[in-house]
């Protein structure tokens, strides 16, 4: 194997390598997108909840073609249409009914990326004719459901087979090195769809202190809770909840959020701008205890794409194996 | 790539696979070990809660080397001394704390292999001096706990690469066919350790209906429960529960199990005897949802290894990828 890794999502996207960056609301911004664009992936920036000048100003840093992610529930086709007028590389969206903004977005050709946690939204993305779904397993940060990226992606991969083989898949949750790149390409996916590795990047909009408590934890710090929608009074809607990491000040209130005080919002409102991190929960999946350093995103994706190029053409079976 | 994948546990144990069948309590009998094992992977005898009578019995079945899974925090000395008596090919520990046993095992030694579901587990396990470490993910049916298999596998192996490099390293959880298996080669895994798709072998000791219930389940069906715990009054430590298939009879129980009246105790255990799947909640994870028939596990096992072997040895980037 040459230079990157040659699948139908790098073919299809003109990529080096089969990685895509999460839209991490709020932190994957213009200058986090645009570099991992640049790298050789797919940047996309995170659009959220739908901040339409937020949106617009993190456009205007790119030199580079990313596309943009929304929270479905909380879209709307002018915000759709304002996101469109930006000619974005795709459209990522996650967390509810595609179909009243899929047809839009295929009149104006542009990729649509459906992220789904179980299969009846697999299947319900295929009948939108998403071009891309994302298996999203319960190991990612941030909102999903209970569905594990070990036994989804190949379930998804088989009711592609079935319904519809010229969709790609990607893998979603856990992946935050080479291994998992390469793990995610067994299962069956085109590629892979990494969040945290890249919240941890240089041009993350993160602020410093949660970026050290990060680097300081292992796999086992974080849960899925409810607390930080609680703190913001957003209500989403089932089955979603999100997984964050666990902090002293939020480890008696997961078993029971609605019981934060307005004290308690504010705390955890406060903390997560100042990043304050013994109060505030840094919103990474498990795949946390893999990261032990904040680096430019071009470096991550470059040392995720050689070390799975690698352990694909053979070197799983030297490393740790013999 | 010839006949067989090699590995460290392939050489270890001298297996054709390295695929090792988990001790599913009561439903991986001497039938379905022994069947795995002359297939050339590694069975085991699932001695549950310590039934000495039942093991006995079931060890008298074998006609190849076969190990045994015990549940830890229910063990005591007199019943590993008889599971001992039985030279089994290696002794499978989950679920407490390993140090009162160990020393036992080891100087018998017998191959002692230990399940862990978090880090803190793992650390354990290696100054116990477990020769193989499984990482058990939450997608697994069975007891368990919260992290997932793509996450837990590699963050393991870093710890092991660190602290033990000598120490063989498994996946469980989410495994169920080749593609599962090669994906664990790719996070560092030395092999896999499988459950669900063995219960649906021919030689399980399941029911049926239960079996027929699976067949028509997707991953979607299951969940992690204290239900079956409840129903059977047995006081399971945290943070483990167990993860089952969902039934109409046990819908609304879940989130409140000590709710169960001595008749739904009693209607989920009888269900469970009879295998009527309509009450009870046959025990596999997620995986369920890529099993679509009853075979002989011999079948399994090499279908299992030959698909990964294809995978492994290039396969990945033809089939569903270009």
């Amino acid at each position: 194997m040459g230079e990157g890794i040659t699948t139908r999502l790098t073919k299809a996207f003109d990529l080096r390598w089969p990685v895509v960056c999460a839209p991490m609301g709020g932190a994957a911004g213009g200058a986090l997108a645009s570099a991992v664009s640049d790298a050789g992936g797919l940047g996309l920036i995170g659009g959220g909840y739908g901040d339409g000048d937020w949106i617009d100003a993190e456009f205007a840093r790119v030199n580079a073609p990313v596309g943009c992610g929304m929270i479905t529930w909380r879209l709307n086709a002018a915000l759709l249409d304002r996101i469109l007028a930006h000619a974005p590389r795709a459209v990522f969206l996650s967390f509810g009914d595609l179909a009243p903004f899929a047809p839009r977005i295929h009149a104006q050709n542009i990729p649509l990326i459906a992220q789904v946690q179980d299969m009846d939204a697999a299947r319900a993305a295929m009948d939108a004719g998403a071009q891309v779904i994302v298996a999203q397993g319960t190991e990612a940060g941030g909102h999903g459901a209970s569905r594990a990226t070990m036994t989804l992606v190949p379930e998804v991969a088989d009711m592609i087979a079935a319904r519809s083989p010229e969709t790609l898949l990607l893998a979603a949750g856990g992946i935050a090195d080479g291994r998992g790149l390469a793990a995610a390409m067994m299962l069956g996916a085109d590629g892979a769809v990494i969040g945290s590795r890249f919240w941890a990047a240089a041009e993350a909009l993160v602020p410093g202190g949660l970026h050290a408590a990060a680097l300081r934890a292992t796999g086992d710090a974080t849960l899925r809770t409810r607390v930080p929608d609680v703190a913001r009074g957003i209500d989403w809607p089932k089955p979603f909840d999100i997984r964050v990491m666990r902090s002293d000040g939020t480890e008696g209130l997961h078993g029971a959020p609605e019981a934060m005080s307005d004290a308690d919002r504010a705390a955890w409102r406060d903390a997560m701008a100042a990043g304050d991190a013994r109060m505030a929960t840094p919103i990474v999946g498990e795949a946390v205890g893999l990261i032990r350093d904040i680096r430019p995103a071009a470096q991550i994706v470059e040392e995720i794409g050689q070390t799975a190029a690698g352990l694909l053409d053979g070197g799983w079976s030297n490393a740790a194996h013999d």
